[in-house]
């Protein structure tokens, strides 16, 4: 019910028959409220699918009535004919709600490359079977119909004084910076206008999804949407709110996490004694992409050397030997040298928890990564096949 | 016989126990010739093995008498004794053979944080045995004693216009540019300056050693030296000379490739239509370090999709709706959207050759790297414990 736990806000996920396991891979999530003030954010690769060039044009204006939105195809590089499948999944959506086209958001998921006639076919029906079939108890189903290789549905609820802003979420591999691979919908009762969603998502999702990097790979479809029905009547403070989208975007974003494609460890990555935050990003995200660390992480090995390799790859500021690194609460390396014997750290949790401090000043960030295992190589070689 | 082709240079591969196998595990290569002159590249990770800070000292003046080099450990982030194990390296080869301890490079390879009082033992007593075995054949035998992971020893040999310039060459992980995890070391009878052999040196690694991108994973030990007898008496021109370093660099490469950890497939990424050369290598570097990608190749899927994902993360010049990609041969997409169907690319053959035509300008450039395969899992988590 999280993405119509919010008031003013419908739902529906129906079976397109776009999954070939028959699950339900259309979703459509209404807001009927009487603001539709919305915002988003997009993924940043410059190989942008079809759904998220339309879908950056319908939040030009800050507004926006519904989300469409379809796994089993990313319409992604499938060529004019492709953009053509999004603009018509809008009007196909808008002709059933009666709105205009331009304010339906359209996200896509599944294979780049995916996007023919039958694929057309398939979503247009869906979102027409969905727009009859909205219900406010429609959120789980939409939640469903989002997945892709997720293994459960990801929703989330955060409460305000008067007002609750709610979400759904997937996502599972091809996790990186400038988004996930993802999909996320947040719906609020808050009345606030555009401008006040854009800056408490922009300011969440800097901090939450950006800061999830489970295995480097940026797509091409990543797409967050906050939609405000304002049905609440409550206008909360500004900082309020934005403490609340971070707190969901925050909890979806471990959900993401821990459902990452063949992942046996959840890996939090505190840097600390930055000189700044964009340092302690910077070396957080390069042991969050280094293959070896990640390697040994999968095989509970508290391979500190390799953390070391990795950081001493970015421009932060630090000297390299006099950085110390801590495992699972077990300081491995000190100055330069090892400290406590490495045999003390046990990896086996799935939680496992790096701390690298800097030592060059105050600032701090976290990074939320995954192992590498043989399951990740496994669903990665044989996803499309 | 590769590193002792050239005139003027002995060699020898001792076992001095550093590793469990019992495999030779202590190398030295000795310039005996008239001339001293040398030049070396090293890793450009800023978290550098103790051997590298020492041996960047070494090539200060351009002049090296000697590189001994151990497999075993790697000598990094062992602690003021660490460095202290390296200078004395220096000195027992210096003393057995009758130089300073200044002109002599030492090379670790192995684990990170390995270093104690028995390593350092065991390096000296080999380095000592080295000494007292040196030979015109013993190149062979200095080959496999830098071996870590790699299945097979790496040497090659270049002729010229009578001279030549050999050379051995180890690394099999951890390959990534600023030079792959690897050291070698490379010989010549060609009387030439020590900045000539810099000059060439430079070139032959920038186009070739930084062009191998196997895991994305940047060593802390990486050095390359080349090392001149001048005992053919035969100066031969500075474009010819770097063009045969350049040759043999290439064919060390591809050996480093062809032996990198679990690899089913050697893959070539060439980009062609590039505005300039770092666009190029930009694009195919991030082709290589692509995870999913690289998973889709040992999967033997032609995931045209993800090497779109991967470049739109780059700052290049294309469009990303005019992109041509072709995997061995069959051009899988074109002007953003399929081209020919995938089912007709064979992955099949361990060589796999991707062309991207950014049809942008006219540079390019060509990236090596291996897919993600369970080998490289498995062997990257149970390498030390």
């Amino acid at each position: 019910m999280s993405v119509t736990a919010a008031q003013g806000f419908t739902a529906a996920g129906v079976v397109a028959g776009l999954k070939s396991t028959g699950r339900r891979d259309v979703a459509l999530v209404v807001n009927t409220g009487r603001s539709k003030a919305a915002a988003a954010v997009f993924t940043s690769n410059r190989a942008k699918a079809h759904p998220v060039l339309w879908s950056q044009q319908v939040l030009g204006d800050g507004i926006a009535e519904a989300v469409v939105l379809n796994s089993g195809g990313a319409n992604c590089f499938t060529g004019p004919f492709g953009f053509q499948t999004t603009h018509a999944t809008a009007e196909a959506v808008a002709e059933s709600l009666g709105v205009s086209a331009g304010d339906v958001v359209v996200c896509s998921t599944g294979l780049i490359g995916v996007g023919d006639q039958v694929f057309r076919d398939k979503v247009l029906a869906g979102a027409r079977e969905a727009a009859a079939g909205l219900g406010v108890d429609g959120g789980a189903d939409a939640a469903e119909a989002i997945m892709t290789t997720d293994s459960v549905p990801k929703q989330a609820v955060v409460a305000g004084d008067g007002w609750v802003v709610g979400g759904m979420a997937k996502g599972a591999g091809m996790l990186a910076p400038g988004l996930a691979t993802m999909l996320v919908v947040l719906t609020t009762d808050a009345d606030l206008p555009a401008d006040v969603l854009d800056a408490a998502l922009r300011g969440a999702t800097r901090v939450t999804f950006d800061r999830l990097d489970s295995d480097g790979c940026m797509s091409t479809n990543d797409t967050v949407v906050l939609l405000s029905s304002a049905e609440s009547g409550v206008t909360p403070a500004a900082d309020d709110f934005a403490a609340a989208v971070t707190e969901l975007c925050a909890d979806l974003a471990r959900q993401l996490q821990a459902d990452a494609e063949g992942a046996s460890h959840d890996i939090r990555i505190e840097v600390v004694g930055a000189v700044d935050e964009d340092d302690a990003v910077e070396v957080g995200r390069s042991i969050a992409r280094n293959a070896l660390f990640k390697a040994a992480v999968f095989g509970n090995d508290p391979n500190w050397g390799r953390v070391l390799a990795a950081i001493g790859t970015t421009g932060a500021a630090f000297d390299p030997y006099d950085v110390d690194v801590s495992m699972n609460g077990v300081r491995v390396c000190h100055a330069g040298a090892p400290d406590v014997p490495s045999e003390s750290v046990d990896l086996t949790p799935r939680a496992v928890h790096v701390l690298v401090d800097l030592r060059a000043g105050g600032a701090e960030a976290t990074i939320l990564t995954n192992d590498l295992t043989h399951d990740y190589v496994h669903e990665n070689s044989a996803y499309s096949s």
